[in-house]
């Protein structure tokens, strides 16, 4: 018997009938003799509607009454699930936020979680009710019900998990799991049955929008095991692994590097578009350059992503290259020349139309050589490579923007990734 | 400076144009030095989709299940209110029923009020700030949002405004007052500038559903004053009573009869259609026959209007006659008939197509002659008296359906209620 927390999102939860095939997925946990606690989203639209209202309203509508408004869709679709599931003969109740409490910063619209009285919820578990709590949501110490901002039912769900220490938090979702890159370039992509949580940040922050990378942090802190998989599955169907291991979670289970055995030194490929590189040269190479350069960029807001500098030839001057999205280069540019004296760097050059891209392991940190074989196999294809970043578990680089999905393929099938041909 | 309680029903706050438009109603008073508290129905039609939800999740839904979710509307017609509120640059913010907290019973979807903690919310309004508070709702004393059934918000209203000590209770409704009759059927029907309790509680029992007459109830026992108001008047118009006095309230005040100076001695005279009569003849006149009657009918959940018993000429049989709505006198002879041995009865007869018309006045109670006046009054047009009933400050009459709206217009005229001809 296991302690497991589902959670659900808006279009797991659209309507009636959706809600009704959700609760046949607690029904199967449920059966199989596991406590469960749910975690509910608002239904889709829902929310949208109540942030329209308020901007409706006022456009500098008050956080905190913009937080009791929108809040309510959670309790709606917690309130729902906790009758369909009574419906099916399952002991359930709907706890808010302020119910079980979770206790949250006082911060409305982006509050994070401080403390969930668990008491209650771990008895009623144990005497096999399934527990009900609105996602997204919380209590200020003022009472005052708060909310952690948009996408923030899955840390909800991972902060109870690891409040109840639960034994796995699954997270069901429009997708049915993470993949080695994205099958719609690489046909012969992979469901993974399982990603270490560094893994999955890096896969996150680059384009894998699967999970809000807050919540997987807070998983990683806590060592809640989180589980990606699809609410449209049928729920009655056999629970087999995407490698076909029985072991009970047809996902992607997100876990510590230490629990996966057989580690590819590459588990996936990772491609964001549309990135245009600045490149500054012969910039004075003294201390606060850099600082300055960024700050003038942080000043106008624009993201920076990859940043690569050179030691100087002669100590004194150096050459500065940075991509920002394509939309920003124009911002980004002006940033920056505007205000040349400051700078006092000699010329200034950039283009749009770059693809970054990404290999991700935990296994390049024991395993020497990623970074050259991954040059290797792009020069194989004759793709040029115009900068080099990295960090523990990823390589990035920059090329020219035609060659993006090749270079995927390329390297998905250079790693192994390749899902066998089938028949 | 007054404390005044105002409360908005959903018609009133169907979208944010009405929101926006009964804020300024609450500008108005706040303008004018008032401390105000505001109690917020849901916006009309989100009751109805919650209520739907809840059935198509279950035919048989967990009532707490239910409040969580239906009592949400409130929730968010409040937060929009205090947003709206705020934008017109007056301090306000949102309650719900658990944050006041409204203390009720355990009985979901059907709670009464035990207690409102009010401390907190009179400091705030000595401090000038408006507090929204939602209608319908409180929480048991098992920390579970409860609801208090349909209408509710007007008892909501009349609770607060009696646990604040108000000098008003304001409720804002799609009527501009409470009239001496239908106007529908007395175009010269008059609007009244004040009503008793009692008068009230007979109109609303009547028909006059502008009140929820637990509200009118709770007002008397409390002594609330209350004001029975359009919210879409003008909310910048001169506050003209409806006799011209600038009394401030531009619609009808419910309150105690020593209030009313120039008592009438009838109010109004209002109208009930498509009732029934079933007259039961010579019955056995002993003890328990009545109870057995009407046992008979209750235990039918058929519900019984007037009745009438007379007393019998030789002390050993009597007759006795009463009401059922027209839909239910099928049933109602039914009832009896099945069941001929026990009630001990010579014959049976009965009619559809009846109306009672009611005089009501606490005049009446000083004033002797006024039921025979109104026997008077529709005989001289002709108007035959099926049954007579009274109590303390109404006499009903049944009569013929067809003579309904002509008896209307006679007693009206008769007892001095028409509105002086304009121009």
């Amino acid at each position: 018997m296991s302690l497991i927390v589902m959670k659900f999102g808006g279009t797991s939860l659209a309507d009636l009938e959706r809600i009704r095939h959700a609760a046949r997925h607690v029904k199967r946990e449920v059966d199989a003799g596991h406590q469960v606690a749910v975690i509910v989203s608002a239904m889709a639209g829902t929310t949208n509607q109540l942030v329209k209202w308020c901007e409706e309203a006022s456009a500098l509508h008050d956080a905190r009454e913009y937080d009791a408004v929108v809040s309510t869709g959670e309790q709606v679709s917690a309130g729902l699930m906790a009758i369909v599931l009574q419906d099916m003969g399952i002991s359930a109740r709907s706890f808010t936020g302020w119910q079980v409490p979770v206790r949250t910063s006082d911060v409305h619209g982006a509050a994070r979680i401080q403390s969930i009285e668990s008491d209650d919820l771990r008895s009623r578990l144990s005497e096999g009710q399934v527990c009900v709590i609105t996602g997204f949501q919380g209590i200020s110490s003022l009472n005052r019900i708060t909310t952690l901002g948009r996408g923030g039912s899955d840390t909800s769900a991972v902060a109870v998990a690891a409040a109840l220490g639960a034994d796995r938090c699954d997270i069901y979702t429009d997708v049915d799991g993470v993949y080695t890159t994205d099958p719609r370039i690489a046909p012969r992509a992979q469901r993974l049955s399982r990603i270490s949580f560094e893994e999955m940040l890096e896969m996150a922050s680059l384009g894998a929008k699967v999970l809000q990378t807050r919540s997987v942090e807070l998983a990683m802190a806590k060592g809640v095991r989180l589980v990606v998989r699809s609410s449209f599955d049928d729920p009655d169907a056999p629970q087999v692994a995407p490698d076909g291991s029985n072991s009970g979670v047809p996902g992607t289970l997100v876990c510590d590097e230490d629990e996966i055995v057989e580690q590819q030194i590459v588990s996936g490929v990772t491609l964001a578009k549309s990135e245009a590189k600045i490149t500054i040269r012969s910039v004075k190479d003294r201390p606060g350059v850099a600082a300055a350069v960024f700050g003038a960029l942080a000043d106008e807001q624009i993201v920076v992503d990859m940043i690569v500098q050179n030691v100087s030839d002669d100590g004194r001057q150096t050459d500065i290259t940075f991509t920002v999205p394509d939309a920003e280069y124009d911002r980004a540019m002006n940033a920056i020349t505007s205000d040349r004296e400051r700078f006092e760097y000699d010329t200034i050059t950039g283009a749009k139309g770059g693809a970054k891209i990404s290999v991700i392991g935990v296994g390049m940190r024991s395993h020497a050589g990623v970074a050259a074989s991954m040059f290797r196999a792009l020069s194989e294809k004759g793709i040029n490579i115009q900068l080099i970043t990295t960090s523990e578990i990823k390589t990035s680089v920059l090329i020219a923007e035609e060659y993006a999905e090749l270079a995927v393929r390329a390297l998905h099938t250079y790693y192994g990734l390749d899902r066998e041909e089938e028949g």
